[in-house]
């Protein structure tokens, strides 16, 4: 299928897989954090599953590209990108299955039922509020400051579109921590798996992993750390597994 | 000091000091958790501390070994093991500076001012309540069920004996981790610094420890892990160092 690409936008491929993604270095690609959650969600066959703050629709594709899903959602409130993940999921013949909506996440209560999802993913902005150091450009404020949503937001919307037992999969950084815990209680999205990524052994972790259920019983458990580089200097061999290259 | 020892009873000395403890093996005997606590609480010159639910006394005599206190209690409520932690501080003549109280934590607001404490440190009860595998020693029960006071009477309590500003130092399990930062925010005791022990690299944590302050701004920061095996099956040492034995 033939997609038009706007300047500096580029066809890459999704690690592991052989679907496609379109990116635009410096202006929208997706991190190392969505690739690190997509690996971690894990849930049934057919489910039926919305990403909050999709971005360049990576999580959706990723998702897709390793399970049978019934139905993915995208939700991304910046109209360009969300265009420009729109020619992803065409450029995979995916309009049928996966769907990307530009609007804000505030408003999905507007066109879904509660509890119509089993699966809410979100890699959303880390920085609290807009101020302090914040890029001169308004697409990396968005993506990366809490200006179009707050996480209490983004934890009170996907508490919304939960059914009962239904997971939330979160990836966000450790220092927020304890607002994560707070805000996902509030809601009764349970913390019930985490994850610590850790840039090396013997480092202070630097992402976190998170899933929830609503509903869940209060039992949090802890899974092994992942380290991002080993002794050596060179990746783990899980990170290399995680972005489908051959083991070193 | 010539102390009594009844049965079952000897003298230790306390790690990287000269301090001295009783202990009764297979009845009262402190583990790896109050020493790690001991080690973790960090605080400034002629602090007044307090630990609840004391034990042996191991973490007052554990930090009256490391700093100059202005004066430190321990709470306790099995009578038994009060008085033998009693004895302890009296075979290090410490008793103008210490007191180990044989009472009910959820008493302490009857004798203590809101406030009037810089720390309080607390080892409590891991296990919910008093249901499950629970050992047929009622010692063993109080100290490590939730008995004789939840989880939530140890942060309320502490939170009441803290000034604004101060500090509570806790070890704990981190299948806990949801319901502790629950119950630290909801009485305004904010998560500042977390550091997870490892059994060993690679692998998932199996304790805890975490400082609040009452009243602390938001954000939360990670320590380096403790990992307490090498690779080698020694212990690290990190830990060699936590028990005052020569690094190997």
């Amino acid at each position: 299928m033939n997609i038009e690409l706007k300047e500096g936008e580029k066809i890459d491929i999704i690690p592991g897989s052989t679907f496609k993604i379109i990116q635009n270095r410096g202006r929208f690609s997706y991190g190392t954090d969505a690739i690190l959650l997509s690996s971690f969600a894990k849930f049934k066959k057919n489910s039926k599953i919305i990403d909050l703050g999709t971005g360049t629709g990576i999580i959706p594709l990723f998702l897709c590209s390793r399970y049978e899903i019934s139905k993915a959602y995208g939700i991304e409130i910046q109209e360009e990108v969300a265009e420009m993940a729109n020619r992803s999921i065409k450029l995979n013949r995916l309009e049928e299955k996966v769907k990307i909506l530009n609007m804000d996440l505030k408003d999905l209560p507007s066109i879904f039922e509660a509890g119509e999802f089993h699966v809410v993913t979100s890699n959303p902005p880390y920085m609290v509020g807009g101020g302090g150091l914040v890029n001169k450009d308004d697409n990396f404020k968005i993506s990366r400051h809490e200006i179009a949503c707050s996480l209490e937001d983004v934890v009170r919307i996907a508490s919304y579109l939960l059914r009962e037992g239904g997971k939330f999969f979160l990836v966000h950084r450790p220092s927020r921590l304890a607002d994560i815990i707070w805000l996902l209680r509030k809601y009764r999205l349970e913390p019930k798996s985490i994850r610590f990524v850790h840039p090396k052994m013997g480092k202070a972790p630097n992402i976190l992993l998170l899933m929830s259920m609503k509903g869940g019983k209060q039992e949090l458990k802890f899974q092994d750390p992942l380290y991002v580089y080993g002794e050596d200097g060179k990746y783990t061999d899980e990170i290399y597994k995680l972005y489908g290259m051959d083991v070193k």
